[in-house]
């Protein structure tokens, strides 16, 4: 860091992302990207948003707000729009937390959670998920802490059932409970919960349309609440980034919340091919946990994860590894179409010798 | 606020942005947007990048940066994208300053400053500008700050010779020094200090594509500084954004960037359309300052500005007035169309009787 640097964020540990290369013919299973395309109806929706460019952007994005509350079925003061679910997460933890209300999350979770802290100044509070990866719900009881959790998790791929959630939102009525839902598209009905929302004003539901809906690149992601919390949010918001989603991204995402047909036919492919990808790991002697997300979370008793990962690599087949403890040993494999799995199991099998 | 809000954040005073109305035929004059609509090849270049959303943006930006590195003969290393120029703001603030290191601005300069200086705990150190609304360039001799200069200012429209730019950036050789030249392409040759870039390590221009660009909506913005300054202000990002600008905005920058006729062009005929503007304002008896951007500032002896605003608006003619002190008695008008401007001077002496 140069001389001007700030001293007060001289230990900041940056995210590291996922890695984005360009080579032809890649099968990037790395970052639960979506393998189909946006739906047909953003192209056009786009389109229609370029001689406007000229103006600001719409900073109560009300089109795409409307479109994400007609979905979820709750009013659009109940709903705000992020530039990516990055920042509705940067937004709750600016709103939520301080150097005195610490968040808390699991060890095994999105990486992301552990830098913004750092980046806040907010006391991260690490609770170890079980032995088999799945959440230690007593553990949140009576935290007096604001609490964020992925559900499904990653990158575990499990889902923990709504109950389970619901009695940590009930144990911390004076806190705000964050349910990150990135992936929840892909648990099946009955995962989200959403239908929460309307009985716990501590209760916030993020949501993204970098999966399901395949719009990563268009950086779109959404919350759910109470007016209070979407109010202290916006609060935030106008204070860092008023105009924080563009136009087109605006219009992209509300053509993809409309197309329900084309959502749900893409998600049972995906869903489809998850269950073959899984099956064909499971007789390749790996242990894959029972996803409910669009990828799938595997280690394998006589292979080690970071040589598998690394040869993988070499056959242009990315897949993603952790060195993180407890999961060094697991591969988290996004699911591609039919073919990029067929490629995967080609260069898996290779690899594997 | 609701009981879960930050007590850190209870004294926060929101942003106020310029009014976005959708009314048939008004005429949009508050929020110095470009009245031509993008370079024509942005279309293309945004729908080239439809079916690729299903993909996370590339989060080192390289298209975008190469374009704009190339316009403003710099190494790509130079350069930091935005999503919004508010958003380099905002990394610049947060990378160089803290409770100990204030932010030196104007009194009247852009309004985002102290907002951005109470989220981030920020002391703000606001310096007076001289009764003619120059600026005070002793004030900044040997501050001790990290400092940030709009030139052109806003909403004075009133640009600073480079020399005395420089001179500030040589008296405070241990703190950044921030330029934000949202404005400049409007104020002829020689007004940026991007050719100082070279030879001070503690100088960060600021540019936008909102206004010369006709990308508002698109939030792009970039900022030009030596290595040492853009690494920090990368390592900010990283931990809080690193997909901070979207795959449609980043196509649509680089397309916006390498048309260089079509920029000239509108920026000629915006500096044109000024020239008759100030003429006209000046003939109904109007104080204008010498405008070196895309808007002009003007009061009347006889005429209160509120009430002038007022009457305008009722004509669906829509111009910025501030309550601050000293400039209670301005209008800011951006500068349209010839016709729109006609529409503006039609309603103006409606408003004047």
């Amino acid at each position: 860091m140069s001389r001007f640097f700030t001293p007060t964020l001289a230990a900041l540990e940056p995210y590291t992302p996922g890695e984005q290369l360009a080579v032809p013919g890649l099968v990037k299973l790395n970052a639960n990207e979506n393998p189909y395309p946006p739906a047909p109806g953003v192209a056009a929706a786009v389109a229609g948003t370029i001689e406007g460019l000229r103006l600001y952007s719409d900073l109560t994005e009300a089109k795409l707000t409307a479109a994400i509350a007609a979905r979820c079925g709750v009013p659009p003061q109940w709903v705000l729009c992020g530039n990516g679910s990055d920042e509705n997460l940067l937004l709750a933890i600016r709103a939520f937390c301080d150097q005195n209300t610490p968040l808390a999350f699991a060890d095994i979770t999105y990486s992301f959670h552990p830098v913004l802290c750092n980046l806040l100044g907010v006391p991260a509070h690490v609770l170890p998920l079980r032995e088999d990866f799945t959440l230690d719900t007593a553990a949140y009881d009576a935290l007096g802490e604001t609490i964020v959790l992925a559900n499904p998790n990653a990158p575990t791929s499990l889902l923990t059932p709504v109950g389970a959630i619901e009695r940590i939102v009930q144990r911390n009525p004076d806190h705000p409970v964050i349910v990150d839902e990135a992936y929840v598209d892909f648990a099946g009905p009955g995962a989200s919960c959403l239908p929460l929302v309307a009985k716990y004003e501590n209760l916030m539901v993020v949501r993204t349309f970098s999966k399901s809906r395949s719009l990563a690149g268009a950086r779109l992601g959404f919350c759910v609440a109470q007016p209070g919390l979407i109010a202290d949010m916006n609060r935030v918001k106008f204070s860092y980034s008023p105009y924080n989603i563009n136009s087109m991204s605006e219009a992209a995402g509300a053509a993809a919340m409309a197309d329900e047909a084309y959502f749900q036919k893409t998600v049972a492919a995906i869903c489809r091919t998850r269950a073959e990808t899984t099956a064909g790991l499971r007789q390749r002697g790996f242990t894959v946990l029972d996803s409910a997300t669009n990828f799938v979370f595997a280690a394998h008793p006589q292979h080690e994860a970071a040589a598998l990962c690394g040869a993988l690599r070499q056959q242009n087949v990315l897949v993603r590894h952790f060195t993180a403890p407890r999961i060094q040993n697991w591969l988290r494999v996004t699911i591609g179409t039919p073919a990029q799995m067929q490629r995967f199991f080609a260069a898996l099998d290779a690899a594997m010798g």
